[in-house]
């Protein structure tokens, strides 16, 4: 019988009734002969109740406790949906990270997997029961509970799928897969049947919202293939996994935006070795993603350094740059949040030329000002003007031919 | 440094506010220089929560999944314990039943602790740390979790109080003490400053409510001296330890009522052997708790066999004896409601006669019927009219002279 893991977001199990639709997928993929090994998270808002509690008992909690704490999360879901699965007739035990056998480094609240010792949850499959694994959690070798930050129950699903061997791993989540483009924005928006590994972290990295980066770098890593799909039908999802070769036929596989970032710009610094560096030493020591990053030198040996980062960092980074401005010459730092990043990602673009022509064809033919650009192997990105980036969006989508009829 | 264990129930923290005032009173307690244990309960209220949504999900929710489901509760109060403790300045750290090396039967939802294994809890008091322990949890050999049933966070404190050989174990709870009476209804009723095992057993089986029997049991078994105080003010409490012989000059130690029984009598049963046992087999088998038993025999071979049972299981103990009515001759059940169990206790009563003689004139005097009368070594309890049960309790509050100045 070949063994499917699938992953339930918290949106999947925010409720009674919604676990108990979970528990009847469950049933479905059993009843078809397989056995199944189910994931799930906290239900939707649970964690954030518990971070709540911790900060009204404790300014500054620790991350050992609030590791103790959040945990508490997915254990009451895996004993639900265990229960709710028992309700349709389907033998199941509920498992805590700990209990499947995911073994963390000794770091809380963003613990790294180790290695998993699967031979509990091997056992009970062996009975022919259905298993129910804690997501986003393990424990260290001191017997103490860690999580593993956001995205943690992907993680948990595409490493217990690798350790187990399992011959597919289902990541069910609100949407019904992976698109060109958001629908909500690009009306021609298709779901893709497949992906690279590649491609969906250039799409994540670009600001689409479906998997966090981190799960599908250990899926590409040890080759997990897996698919991402809804759990509210039955619709077939988007198929994540190592480039095939007809892959390349297609140049762009997706138009991505995000809102969510600022340009800051520093300006005025004096154009000697080190002054990147200290601006970026800076920014890191103070925790802030930096995204895009663009230097241009003047004549006069006046260096003007542009980069994006996270909306919610600018006053952080603005505090955290102040002290390096005298160092480097005195510069001066302005911040545009009123910009998006518009990127077009395929592994196609390594072997087809034209592509970031092609683009800033159709925004320039739309007069649609470009301001960053940067690229990768696999991907293109622009800042634009944020009021319009939607209807870049829809530009873009239609010149790489992705609408769909 | 002494070592104390301390409990709180869910009412002690009852909500983030109660939690850091527990965080205050263990602060206290480390302050003046002893090492703290704390066993601490669910938040009152969560573990029903957390039934109600099993009962959701599935109607017979097995005992396995409800132990995982209901451990939640403590988890997230010994987490947030804590984190109030750290926000005071005291270096803490929370471990779950099992963490803590509490090893119980395979049972679940009423196991029994096997062994305690206390060497984590143990090498964290060595590093000065204060130890905040889940109450009402273990796990069996298997790993699986597994609670105690009702009172169970008494249990994990006295146990953990005995395998620590701490030099205390206070539990603390809503009420001041032990009673001589309830003072709600006894307004002479005065805190007893030490009781002895026997007679707590006693006023618990009596209907006084401050502590379960089993965890008594234990204590005494045990040798474990524990005293009962209250969360909400310093007062001194009532310490519960083995009889010592200045005891034996207090013939009755307190008074009990019990309102919550019903009074069940079968009539015209055939006197002939195995008629009983098969009544209390029958109300056994239905997992009924039957308390008082008086039988008494007609001239005509015609037997009454009267007993009490917990008013909530009247409906459950008529329908586990229609099945057996036949059988022993074709009796009939009748139920009464409307009854009250009054016992006075103490372990003075073993070398004290007339005692009962005392009970009984008292009551006489206030016209007040008995009913049924039953007696141990240390106890003598009479059923009466439910009405005048508080009177009752406070005339014999008096007679035995426990009415404070």
């Amino acid at each position: 019988m070949s063994l499917i893991v699938q992953k339930y977001g918290g949106t999947s199990v925010g409720d009674v009734e919604r676990i108990k639709k979970v528990a009847e997928r469950i049933k479905y993929t059993v009843a078809r002969g397989h056995r199944v090994v189910a994931v799930v998270s906290a239900r939707a808002g649970v964690t954030t109740e518990l971070i709540a509690r911790a900060h009204a008992v404790c300014p500054d909690p620790s991350d050992r406790e609030l590791d103790m704490l959040m945990s508490v999360g997915e254990q009451e879901t895996i004993a639900l949906t265990a229960m709710a699965l028992h309700a349709n007739g389907i033998e199941a035990v509920s498992f805590t990270g700990g209990q499947a056998g995911i073994q963390t480094d000794m770091v809380h609240t963003k613990a790294r997997i180790r290695a998993i010792n699967a031979e509990a949850v091997e056992a009970q499959l062996d009975l022919g029961k259905t298993v129910i694994v804690a997501g986003f959690q393990g424990i260290n070798e001191h017997g103490h509970v860690t999580t593993f930050g956001r995205g943690g129950s992907d993680l948990t699903a595409i490493a217990l799928a690798s350790a187990l061997k399992a011959e597919r791993c289902e990541i069910y989540t609100d949407v019904d897969g992976v698109y060109t483009a958001d629908p909500r924005v690009v009306g021609g928006a298709r779901k893709l049947d497949e992906i690279s590994y590649d491609e969906m972290l250039e799409l994540a990295s670009a600001g689409s919202k479906v998997m966090q980066s981190r799960s599908v770098e250990f899926a590409k890593k040890h080759q997990v293939i897996f698919e991402v799909r809804s759990s509210f039908n039955y619709n077939r999802g988007t198929v994540v996994k190592e480039e095939v070769s007809h892959m390349e036929d297609v140049v762009v596989r997706g138009v991505a935006v995000d809102k969510d970032q600022a340009k800051v710009i520093v300006s005025n610094i004096l154009d000697k070795p080190g002054s990147a560096a200290k601006v970026f030493r800076a920014l890191a020591d103070a925790t802030i993603v930096v995204d895009m990053i663009v230097q241009n030198v003047g004549r006069n040996g006046i260096a003007n350094l542009t980069f994006t980062v996270p909306q919610a960092d600018t006053r952080k980074a603005q505090k955290a740059l102040d002290p390096v401005l005298e160092e480097i010459g005195g510069g001066h730092v302005a911040v545009h949040e009123h910009i998006a990043k518009l990127s077009v990602v395929g592994v196609g673009m390594k072997t087809h030329s034209g592509v970031a022509a092609d683009l800033f064809k159709g925004l320039a033919d739309a007069d649609i000002n470009i301001d960053l650009i940067t690229t990768s192997e696999i991907k293109i990105s622009v800042v634009i003007e944020l009021d319009r980036a939607d209807e870049a969006a829809r530009i873009t989508h239609r010149v790489f031919g992705l609408d769909g009829e």
